[in-house]
Order: C-alpha cells, then structure tokens, then sequence
C-alpha cells in the first residue's frame, strides 16, 4: 500500500467540488460535493444519539432502498438540520432533489450530510441558488477534493484528507480517498451502529454494499470510535463509503489488501480529526497492551484519552501518573494496580511513568522535570499502557484540554 | 426536619478538630479527625475503580470487621496514598494505630481517609508528631466542626457542611450532622458499590450498622451518584456514616424521618460540592420528569450536567440547546426527540429552551440575547427536562466549565 495524491478524488471516476452558499454568515465554504462518474455501491454508519439529525436519518433511509444507485454525498456545514423535526427531512430532501436535477443524477442517489449549529432549519433556497456554481466547480478540473474537504469544515483548523494505492490479490490496483471533518462533539459511540464524525471515503475498487458496510464498520471500530476530543456523542455523526469499480479486476469483496486500505485510510483521518481537536496543542495517543481482552484494551485507552483531568494535565506538561492510573482504574478493564506499567514510548526512547504500580522512580529528584521539558516539546505523546492480563491490544487517540478549548466552546452560537 | 448548626459536631457525643500537620507545603490544616465519645455503628461506601487508594482497602476491612466498635474518622489531605502499594496500607494502618493510642480508642476504631496527591507515600512519622496537637484541639470546644471540615479540603475554595435536627416515630429528637470535600476528579459510579467524594455523616439516633450501610446507599444514590463536575471517578472516593446512640430512644433502623435526615444532609452536601467544582462559576442543576424508569431519569440528567459541551456554553451564558438535546440524546433514555421540552425553571419563572423537540420560539428575534442575559445573572442554572415517556423523575448537579478549571488542573502537581 503506498500513500497517494488526491484525497476523496485520488479514485478513477470520481470529482468533487466546495462553494460558499452563504449559509456561514462569514463567507467560508459551506457546500461540498462527492460525485461519482458511475454509480456507486455504498455503505454507512450513523451516530448512535437518540436525537438524529434529519440528514442522518435520511441518508440511513436511501442506503436502506438502494445502495448500488448511489452517485455521490452532498454535505452543507454551518448548520446540522437537526432538532427541526419532519420540516428538517422535507428540507433536507428537497435540496436533494435540486442537486440531483443539476447534476443531472437519477433521484435518490445523492445522501446527505449536514454539520453545524443545532436548531435552525436549513436555508434551501439559498443553497439551491449556488448549485449552478457547485455543478461549475465540479467540472473544472484542479483542486475541487482540497475544496470539498474545505467545504464540511466547522470549527476546524485544518481540513482532514488521505489517500492511499493498494495492489489487490487478483492484481488490480485500486485507490482509496477520504475526507474526514471533525473538533469538538466528538465521542464516537459503538453498538448497534458504529458513530463517527464526518468521515466520508472514496474507492474505484470493484465492491459490493454489503462488503463496503462491513469493511467501514471494521475499520471504523479501530480508528474514528477510538477517538474522544470532548466525550460528546453528536446528532450528526455519519461515516459513508462509495465504490464505483471504475479500477475493474474481480470483486474485490474478501480482499484483505481493500480492507487494509479502508482501514489505514480511516485511521490517518481520525489521527487528523484528533490533533485538530477544538483547542489542541498535543495529540495524545494511548496504546494498551496486555490486556485480558479486545473490548477491555478499548476501554483502558478510550478512558485515559477521554480523562478531563488527564488532558488537562497534557496541556500543562504535567507527568501526571495519578490521573492517569485513576482513568485506568475506573474504564472497566481488568487490571491489577500493583502490576500495571505506563511509559511515554517513542521510536528511540521510552520514558517510564508508572513501573509495576509505582510512580516510576525516574520521576524523583528532578526527574519529573526533564519529562515536564519532555511533554513541553513534543506535539505527539504516545503513551503505552501495560496491563499484564493476557495479549490484547488497542489504541485511541485524544489531545489535551485547552484555555482554547472553553473560549471556543463558551462563545455564543459556536 | 429542621437545619440547625454544628455540622458535623451537631449530633451529640460527637467532637471534632482540625490542625496543619505539614503534609500540605502551604501550611494548611490537613489533618482531621471526628470523635465519638462512645462507640459507634457505622458504614461505608467507597468508589468503584480498581485502582483503590490504601485508605479505601483498609477502611472496607475495618468496616467489615468491626462495624459495631468505632470511634472516628481520621483524614490526611494533601496525599492521596495511592499508587502506594502494600507499604501505603502499612503507612496507613501505622498512623491509626499511633491516633488510636493518642485518643485511648481501642485498636481498630478508626476509620481512614486521604485525598490528594496520587503517587507519594504519607509522611506518616511528621503526621504522627501532630497527633498531640490534634488530640487537644480536639478537648477544647468551639469551633471543632468547622477546623475539621477545612482540614479534608484539597482545591475546594469552601467547606461544605450540613447538620439537621429530626423527630423519629417515637419521638426520639437526633441529630444528623455532615461535612464533604471535593472539587475535582468527582463522578461518582454506580454499581456495586456507590462512590463519592469524601462525606463524612455522623448521627446521634440509634442505628445498627446494616441499616447505616442501607440509608447511607440509598441516599447516596440520589444525592453524591447524581453529581458531576470532571467525569472522573478517583482513586478516593468515599462516604462513611457514624451513629453513637446518645439521642437514646428505639432502633431507628427502619425509621423514615431518620433516612430522610441523612437524604438531606447528603444532598446539601452534593449541592455544596458541585457548586464549589474546580473553577465553576455557576451551579448547574438538572430536573429529568416524565422519564420512563428511574434508571432512564437519572441517566439523562447525569447526561447534560457532564457534558463538556454543556458546562463550556453554560460558562459562556449560551442557552446552545442542540447541545442540551445531544446530551439528552447520547444518554442511553428513551426519548422522543420531537416529543421533548426544556426550560429554566425557577421558583416563579420558566423560560422554555426547547419545545416539542424544536428551539423555543421565543429565542428567536432577541429572545437569545434575554436569555443570555438571564444566564449571566444567574449562579444556579435550574434545567428542567420533560421526556413525556412515564412517571420518573431525578435530578442531578454539575458546574460550568472554565478557563479557571483548565489552569487548576494544567499547573504541574495540582
């Protein structure tokens, strides 16, 4: 597998293009298309909050009635269409429908997106208005994925894209794109439905609906429900992948490289998603070995991730191996304090923080302060936890908790 | 029932005092004791993560064993004593045993507690050299009660305690008295045993231990269970009940206006802790009504006080009601969100947030900016949520979130 140019446009067949509508009232991009040449087979998952954005439950509705007519995703940010009831689907829909037409796609394959602020109804007409210039924009060439990826930001920094080349067993080479947007409401919650942020992926490999659904709720398990900027599940989470086969070869349904390349381009997005948490200035990534079992490796990394106090500590470099161990403590993994290790663990250097319970010796006589100088440099801490319990393993990513954290999240109407 | 003074001293039979015995560097009192003149019945109940402070093993064996001969509560602040190892219950037992022979208390009469610093042994040996000290604060009288609750504090800015007065079924006038601690690292778990913050409860009624431990976790239940401020259970946490008997009179073991006495000595204390959290500025309170078993009430309340992005918009006076539904949505209850209502309601006003699952209308058009207004004003946010789903209610406690909370727990070795 090679990582490629392109992002969500990297796979034969397929265009993409963003537009500001003016649904943001700063004249940033708000309008992203994904179009297909061809029809698509397609998969998604959706947040598991009660509360369901009318895109969500939309989208779920046209994946349900026909998943290999698919032709593409059209998502506005700036507002999430959700607590608007049926008014919210009615208008959901209708804008469908207009970009349908302008596009000239068959009814019912387009699916839908939104993300944004909760409660207001979706300006239509106003976005109905900038299709003729989301349709040009489609068409020319150029940058249209780097603007689409632009386009489903909120409160992002940067936008999240990946792209990566992978040679099938039958020896078709396929691609895979993503894009992925995503700071703050972010905790993805597993079953019955797998929930992520905004993540939306691309493929020309030849796969049927049904393998698309399982290899993106795999691969979803892994990276994007290992995620947690703030704990916060959101009424919009939606993952979507489309394959228009445009690479050809065999059926690419039980084909382990598609589904190393589904999952490594997943995992790039939610790293991404994670160090542009709202506010963060580290990524905190937590690798859990030893553990009895898969669902106990979760738990012990999404919890050290997911700890107020543990990323609050982050922010202010602080090796602070109580919270740490208290956040293990308590995530429901089987664990024997008295046997538990914990070390800052790079390529060439392993710091120890908690050796068999205790706080690493290290950490004494002005030893804490060298890791305090530690954590003040790098943008990245990779902790590794030891449990001693058995052979399983995870890893969640997070990022530390920020002054920026709360003026973004306490301003009026973020 | 009535509110009367003394808080913890309040029951009869009881002293306490508080001195600085050099744990804490600031030169703050962190050593604390409550005394019964005779002896005790008493429970406990501790928090639920494995990782378990010296403290917490050692008071459940205490309790296990001798739940009919106590005499009092010995608490370190300063030292949380865990991550100690078997030498931290060595620690801990050796500095009951030297309280012990200073107060004349038999072997084993004690029950502990520390909060603090995770990581670092006691200072057994400079905490023993102040037990002369604290046994005659301890004679005097005065202000015994108040010095003992300032001595558990870690970052509180304020004691918190309670005492009430209450007349059994046979007429028998006790007294229950309380005093709490905490203000970061508090949410308390469930299952199989209820943890809290530190909150000592003492009472002169007649109570067997067995009927203790039940009011004790059925009020803890309802009151500390239902309490938020980081979404992260220590290490510590632990409520302990003391009753000695001096009000005379039947067994009040089954006695109504007994567990209601205890009921509202918690929950003043659960309300106190929340409104001191680390940095809040506002005490955020959450009614659920119309849920549909009290596991779902207490689950959505618990929901939106610990929300990160709940408590951030509070501290920013935003009545950001998608957040408020998304809460509510990710909270496991069922919940029809086109069915749903929340308002702020107080004791003669109630401004609607949401209605019938849509933002209220009369946030529209400048009503933001009045309620806004109104937040602003307001140091207790009184939430009222209607589920219209059947006939259970709870209410639970938070705070905002705010810069200063991010500074608390980012300065090194908080």
């Amino acid at each position: 597998m090679l990582r490629v140019a392109g992002g969500i446009a990297a796979p034969h067949g397929f265009r993409a293009a963003g537009v500001a509508s003016g649904v943001k009232r700063s004249g940033r991009s708000d309008l992203s298309i994904i179009a297909s040449l061809t029809e698509c087979d397609g998969a998604g998952v959706f947040t598991t909050n009660r509360v369901r954005a009318a895109p969500v439950t939309l989208g779920a509705e046209r994946l349900a009635r026909s998943p290999s007519q698919l032709r593409g995703i059209l998502t506005v940010s700036g507002v999430a269409n959700a607590l608007t009831g049926p008014e919210g689907i009615d208008d959901n829909r209708r804008l469908l429908d207009a970009a349908e037409t302008e596009l000239g796609f068959p009814a019912g394959s387009l699916l839908p997106a939104c993300t944004g602020v909760i409660g207001p109804r979706l300006p239509v007409d106003r976005i109905i208005a900038a299709l003729p210039q989301l349709r040009a924009a489609l068409d020319a060439s150029g940058d249209g994925a780097e603007r689409a990826a632009h386009a489903i930001l909120t409160t992002d920094t940067k936008a999240k894209v990946a792209s990566v080349r992978a040679r099938l067993a039958d020896g078709t080479v396929v691609r895979v794109g993503g894009m992925a947007k995503g700071s703050g409401m972010i905790a993805p919650r597993l079953a019955p439905l797998h929930a992520t942020t905004l993540a939306f992926l691309t493929t020309d490999a030849r796969v049927r609906a049904p393998a698309l659904a399982r290899a993106l709720a795999h691969g979803a398990e892994s990276t994007f429900n290992m995620l947690s900027v703030d704990g916060d599940t959101s009424t919009n989470d939606t993952a979507y992948v489309l394959a228009n086969g445009a690479a050809g070869g065999k059926y690419a349904d039980e084909d382990r490289a598609f589904a190393a390349a589904i999952h490594a381009v997943l995992e790039s997005l939610a790293r991404q998603v994670a160090r542009d948490g709202e506010g963060a200035t580290k990524l905190l990534t937590v690798h859990v070995t030893g553990a009895r079992t898969l669902d106990d490796a979760r738990a012990a990394a999404r919890a050290v991730v997911g700890s107020t106090l543990v990323k609050a500590a982050l922010f202010g470099a602080d090796p602070n191996v109580g919270r740490i161990a208290c956040a293990l403590g308590y995530s429901g993994a089987k664990l024997d304090p008295d046997r538990l290790d914990v070390s800052i663990t790079r390529p060439r250097q392993s710091v120890p923080l908690i050796v068999r319970g205790r706080p690493a010796p290290s950490l004494e006589n002005g030893g804490g302060a060298r890791v305090r100088d530690l954590l003040r440099q790098l943008d990245e801490v990779p902790l590794e936890v030891r449990l001693h319990e058995g052979r399983a393993s995870a890893t969640a990513w997070g990022c530390d908790l920020s002054y920026a954290y709360v003026q973004i999240n306490a301003a009026y109407r973020s």
